[in-house]
């Protein structure tokens, strides 16, 4: 009996000593060669796109995702799988839109535009009218409605080159695309035309959200994208031929809200029961390309976090939840609606990370947190060092998950390289082909490494307090 | 007269002051923002791979590209423009080579192959045989020539998907095709088929250079590489029927040396008539695609460094010199003939930067240098953390700038994004529409910012001595 109670002793030591022995670094390392050895991300993102493809909030396609997506999750074998219901706006583009410009001397030539999502249709005819070119509400102000009534004004400030981090030349620009229509409408304008949202010059236009704010709908105009090529081409026009005019038609329409679905799926922890880590990305895309980007990518990675967690051994202390959220891009009403019930169930959301960048090489994560938070995942950033993570900066984290913030927990958004997200973002050339393997397996590596620490640490609640109250 | 003085003294102090004011950080501003709004080396790479295209050493596309490039040098204004004399090797593919798969029943299935660089041609009606498979040459000696002789050979090692940077996971397999034919050769193997050096399952095969060593002409065996598809393809077949055979035919053949160039150009420096700096990539290229990545991007980043320094008002105070290089594929004929001339004239080469591993987004530079010089390119590192450039490491630098290795200098390599690289290295598919303009231009950008704090600070060869004495 002794010596089977010795070698029981040293057999649980042997284990512990084994258990113990999985630093991080060990850790880390099992999650990315998972990744790239054995990760389900770029096969899911295969079928989402090329089987499903885009998916706006109340189509037919949506409402497949969220059966699809909700299917491959109960296959995972996580504790919980489910649907939590949102009724979503519904928009539809109708038949193709068509435009071309118009020399005072009638000579016509095509462009390329797309309505923006939220727009009014032009009526059946179309509209044609002069055109004003402008580069900022001031500019539009300082013509007044002299110069404007009547016409069709275009938006034609390019994203800024020189900006290293495309993102932020994106904010520099979208004011044009979102707010663009209520704007021109105040001056008597009769379409608003935007330069899209694109750095390169190409023939794509790029759609994404408008709004109307509260303007009376006979007082709404049609407002559509037209290609950086053919902004460039109108722009030219307008300087040789002050007579050239526009005509654009599109028949889209906004329909009633439709029962839509967040998709969400839980490995529970077992330490803190009430302790949630989330990692998502939305379910929604724009309907030209499949939205493999945007954010297929998001989808595919976020439900590959928790499926590499299991592959890779570890058993999670806390909630881990993947939410897959429905219209982010026309509406935020699925991550508004997770808000609303993970407060109403006091559920404590210590970390949230949102992958919705793309799915190219990631370059690291922008953390919405409080000093002390920052500083914990610093100290966290040379484990990344041997995958090329580098970028940990405090920024704006993610529109899905910025409804949980609070003044302890930590949100954060996956940052891939940015070069090339907006040649294809909202476009029809947002396509499977655009994303590469390893790119897509690299960033659902990062996310696990990142969701693995947060699950092992925590985030210090009471240094947090005590910060807060400096 | 007195009021004169004192204004041109004033205005004089002023100059003083403005020239001061620039800091680095606000040169290397400069630099970033010239690459990205007027930059040249997209519209170069455009001309260089859609109007001359693929080409290897000792083709006519070859001499086009250099003397286009030299016309493009001419244009920038420098001080010296030149092509130095090198002979070359002269291979070429002959007619497109055809290969398939055929079962013990007589099944046959086209599979995708090309010829590697130097192979001998097939006989003219092609080979067939029965096929070996291994993943090295360890286990080709195990099989021996009783498993070997009379049969074709075909190694398919895989590179290593879990390696972060790809170009390790290349130096993990390339001896497969560079010594495939001769390791084979020694157990009497008449043909060898390499997988296709790419982590990609795809569809193209990717050529590269291959050598006999001094192994004599009649016992030379042709050598292919096949593409990654169907090297899995052929390995299942392999596994399901043993009476599975390989047919290939190609016509490829060993010509004469020919002439040929690299092309040079050269700022002449202000205040050190014996310091050079160099950077470079080659001009020479695989013939199946146009070498956008592998190397025009180098090219023209290369080109672009001078432009750019001399659009952002620097005045070098070392020779700053461009070389494009001819014949890094299959020779290094034009590295060897740039560093035996350096040598013979005394140029002190301080560093030299070499932009050869792709036109992605640029991540830093590997270094090859003593401690003293790497802590010195250390103390910039920061500088180059706006433009999201972190990596600084030691390591191989480039091989055309390899032969220049001196104790004391620094080379260099620019290192971007891996990840997609070996999708479309040596392939047809390393084509212009691959590139990415603004990551071509940060690349250009990165390598002159370096170039420029190595002209402003040299290296310090007094430090180094100390240190190589430890």
């Amino acid at each position: 009996m002794r010596l089977l109670r010795t070698v029981t002793f040293l057999f649980c030591m042997l284990c512990f000593v084994l258990v113990k022995a999985q630093t991080d670094e060990e850790v880390i390392k099992t999650i990315y060669k998972t990744s790239l050895t054995n990760g389900q991300s770029y096969e899911w993102l295969r079928y989402l796109s090329n089987q499903i493809g885009g998916r706006l909030s109340g189509s037919i396609n949506a409402q497949k995702a969220v059966e699809w997506t909700k299917e491959e999750l109960d296959k995972l074998g996580l504790d919980k799988v489910w649907l939590q219901p949102v009724m979503v706006p519904k928009w539809i583009r109708g038949i193709k839109e068509h435009a071309y410009i118009e020399s005072a001397a009638g000579k016509t030539t095509t462009v390329n535009i797309c309505a923006l999502g939220g727009s009014i249709a032009t009526p059946a005819l179309g509209i044609k009218a002069n055109v004003v070119e402008v580069h900022s509400f001031e500019a539009l102000e300082a013509l007044g409605k002299e110069n404007i009534e009547g016409k069709i004004v275009f938006f034609n400030r390019p994203m800024q080159a020189d900006l290293i981090i495309t993102y932020e030349a994106y904010g520099g620009c979208v004011n044009q695309r979102y707010s663009g229509a209520v704007e021109a409408a105040k001056y008597g304008a009769i379409g608003v035309i935007v330069r899209s949202m694109n750095l390169r010059l190409d023939d794509y236009p790029h759609t994404g959200s408008m709004t109307y704010n509260n303007l009376p709908v006979e007082q709404r105009i049609p407002s559509a994208a037209i290609s950086t090529n053919d902004a460039e081409l109108l722009s030219t026009m307008l300087k040789l031929d002050k007579g050239t005019q526009l005509y654009f038609k599109q028949s889209c329409k906004q329909l009633k809200d439709v029962q839509s679905y967040n998709v969400i799926g839980e490995i529970t922890g077992s330490e803190y029961p009430n302790e949630y880590i989330l990692v998502g990305g939305h379910l929604d895309s724009w309907d030209l390309g499949d939205g493999s980007h945007d954010d297929g990518a998001g989808v595919v990675q976020s439900m590959d976090v928790l499926r590499l967690l299991k592959k890779s051994g570890i058993k999670p202390k806390r909630n881990i939840r993947v939410v897959l959220f429905m219209n982010e891009e026309n509406g935020l009403r699925g991550a508004t609606k997770y808000a609303q019930e993970a407060k109403q169930k006091g559920e404590n959301h210590i970390f949230a990370l949102e992958s919705d960048a793309g799915g190219f090489t990631p370059r690291g994560f922008a953390f919405d947190c409080n000093d002390v938070s920052f500083n914990q995942v610093l100290s966290w950033k040379h484990l990344f060092k041997p995958y090329l993570i580098h970028y940990f900066e405090k920024a704006g984290s993610g529109a899905d998950v910025g409804p949980l913030k609070t003044s302890t927990n930590v949100l954060a958004g996956l940052r891939p390289d940015s070069q090339r997200y907006f040649d294809h973002h909202h476009a029809s050339n947002d396509t499977f082909d655009a994303v590469n393997k390893r790119e897509l397996e690299l960033g659902a590596a990062t996310m696990t490494a990142l969701v693995y620490l947060f699950d092992k640490y925590g985030v210090n609640p009471i240094s947090n307090e005590n910060e807060l109250k400096k």
